[in-house]
């Protein structure tokens, strides 16, 4: 501990950690309170430009609990998630000096040590866009640095799982596996970085959110219900997710999109067919994302050949990753032909992202969202427009794992240790 | 053949024959030309008075070919399974004589005399109410009394069972079982009878035909698709539908709503679940059969056990099985809560079928549906009404199999031999 004459002394780290989206899908737990899986899953880790989670971790003498905020707002950390996780990184803390600062921390300080924990979203929490896996993964990322841990990657994984369980993907950037493993303990149920995003970066990502007014069931009930319930969810896991497996990290490896897309799709339909399969039956898409998989269907079997996957996580939002830029521009004109903003929307505020896209795709004003022509697969049956079924879209691609970032960017204040 | 002097005599012979609904589900066919299912398959036969095919047959010198008329409009008996119907039952007729018309005709002088035939669904065709089920179920019937085969109602739906499968299962009332059989032929293919209509009469049926803008995947070629393309498919035909076939077996015998309920319940998503699992996917259930769903889910978890079943078949529509007509009339003030009719409907043609219910609800007005209470179960959370979501809503309940009518009730010209 500092030697007892100072207590103003903040220390603190801020980080950033990615979300990230499953292209083999994570559902049903086999240990609900280590987070263990019942089938290994694979994820791509997406662009923390434009979604990403931003924390904030000090300790101070002076702290008299733990605190956390979330986008401004405290929340409780009282939850068996956070303790897991602040328990877990507090005991693998290494001793800290800081001469200049006069503070000294010992090993067995850090579980005496309060913490302030500061969050922010640069998207919004409540649209279904795996926030907790981003959160987590930063709170573990941030407080490991905070603390000295010199544990790797895989491990610090391990304890964003028992935070939530798709958390322990976004520990890395890229193509990312997580192994179900086999101890009872979890020790080897941690993520692996499969390929990073360097190693296949003309894939573009367009994520439609899509408008709701239903109550979801959160991932955390749906899947003990479909694990005590779906007579197919058990199939699923020890049939045929262990070869999808395979099959995807070859397909990753040798950049090889048609089976990357297949592969991510019927994924992405099985898990939402064991979700109807429960008892009471889970209903994540909707009409509207109905609406898409038939868009990209329709065009993938016009070309022959996948342009472009979809997948859709506990909720109606779709990802679709197009194999190229110049196909991501041709997705954008038909989901803007498909779903134009609602009246009152702003095209500027309808794609959010990587906003140059839609120059590319030959879109600037509202005009040309109305002359833009039927997609030419549907030509002898144009569907009907649905402006306002999608609130937004979202345009990003493959990116990093967490980061440290500079003291400027800290949410919270140097001195006093609250949220500025 | 009658003697040759006079070819004017037209032999003819009307029938009716009910629809029916599965409630452990038939979808997959091990062979497509015989229509050999993947799995047994039981289900309610519906009350002809609502929903039912007419089917008038005749045979007669002069008939220059084999023609048909549906709902009065001529349609082509060219396909495979008109073909396989027609074949199978005349190679099975049986000398039949008619001495006061002069008319004699021998077993081998029904594959030489042409047929006429007119059938009328006294239910919209393409509402995706099992048109195929009745109308072949009819057709296989009527035309083995003109010809006047002998054999038993069993092997005539394993004939029937050739034009649609469900058909096979239209030949008996009450609940029928569709064994799938082991003979590569198909000879024990057939529907046996569980129970008559009479075994469990308090049970009561409302249909609620959902509106619905999409094309609908016919259920033969999605069906062949799930097939071949589902992973989970074959699991749930050798895996669970067996098990699920003896209880609801029991559940019949014994009248218990609770487990009948939940079987039914439970099959339905299933089968919606393999659906989805198909590449492309099938998407039959839309938003406004998720809302009906969760409405009944709700309700019967509320209540502590079910009250009422849902099941859907390929396409939107609602058949609610409600365990009597007090629970009945209570479904329905709730379904005419959230699914009001649109303005321009009038109550009369919003209900039709058993109208009764109506007034044992206590509407007969579109003020008494205005001035509906929120069910109690969501007095917490009113979700907002979808007036014009449901076309409208069919009371019916259980029902007979095939029977002759009266000569009036013939759709054909005694005369001529066309369309009255």
């Amino acid at each position: 501990m500092a030697d007892g004459s100072d207590k103003s002394w903040i220390l603190m780290v801020t980080a950033q950690s990615p979300t990230n989206i499953a292209v083999i899908k994570y559902w049903g737990k086999r240990d609900e309170t280590l987070i263990l899986p019942i089938n290994d899953s694979i994820s791509v880790t997406l662009d923390p430009d434009h979604l990403c989670t931003t924390t904030t971790v000090a300790v101070s003498p002076k702290f008299e609990k733990d605190q956390m905020w979330l986008n401004g707002k405290e929340i409780s950390l009282a939850g068996g998630r956070f303790q897991s996780c602040l328990r877990e990184i507090r005991s693998r803390g290494t001793d800290y000096e800081d001469q200049e600062k006069g503070i000294s921390i010992k090993k067995q300080d850090w579980e005496k040590l309060n913490v302030h924990i500061a969050s922010f979203n640069n998207f919004p929490t409540a649209a279904g866009l795996a926030s907790s896996a981003a959160g987590f993964a930063c709170l573990v990322y941030s407080v490991a640095k905070l603390m000295n841990v010199k544990e790797d990657q895989g491990q610090l994984s391990a304890i964003a799982r028992q935070g939530s369980g798709s958390a322990c993907r976004s520990l890395y950037g890229g193509f990312v596996k997580w192994a179900m493993g086999n101890d009872p303990n979890g020790s080897d149920s941690i993520a692996i970085q499969l390929a990073t995003e360097a190693h296949w970066d003309e894939l573009v990502i367009i994520i439609a959110v899509v408008s709701s007014r239903q109550k979801e069931t959160s991932s955390t009930s749906g899947m003990r219900e479909s694990v005590e319930t779906s007579p197919l969810l058990l199939h699923r896991a020890k049939e045929v997710v262990p070869k999808r497996i395979v099959q995807m990290e070859e397909a990753i490896k040798n950049r090889d999109f048609p089976s990357f897309a297949k592969l991510a799709c019927v994924d992405s339909n099985q898990f939402h067919a064991c979700c109807l399969d429960t008892s009471p039956p889970i209903f994540y898409m909707n009409d509207t994302s109905h609406k898409i998989i038939s868009c990209v269907e329709k065009w993938n079997r016009t070309e022959g050949t996948p342009q472009v996957a979809y997948t859709f996580d506990a909720g109606p939002n779709a990802v679709l990753i197009a194999k190229n830029r110049q196909v991501a521009t041709l997705l954008l004109q038909k989901l803007l032909f498909y779903f134009p903003p609602a009246s009152e929307t702003d095209l500027s505020s309808y794609l959010i992202g990587d906003k140059s896209i839609l120059k590319e795709a030959g879109i600037e004003t509202m005009k040309d969202v109305e002359a833009l022509p039927p997609p030419p697969e549907v030509k002898d049956n144009i569907p009907s427009k649905n402006a306002g079924d999608v609130s937004y879209f979202i345009c990003t691609r493959l990116g990093r794992g967490p980061v440290v970032l500079s003291d400027e960017k800290a949410l919270l204040h140097p001195e006093t240790g609250l949220p500025k």
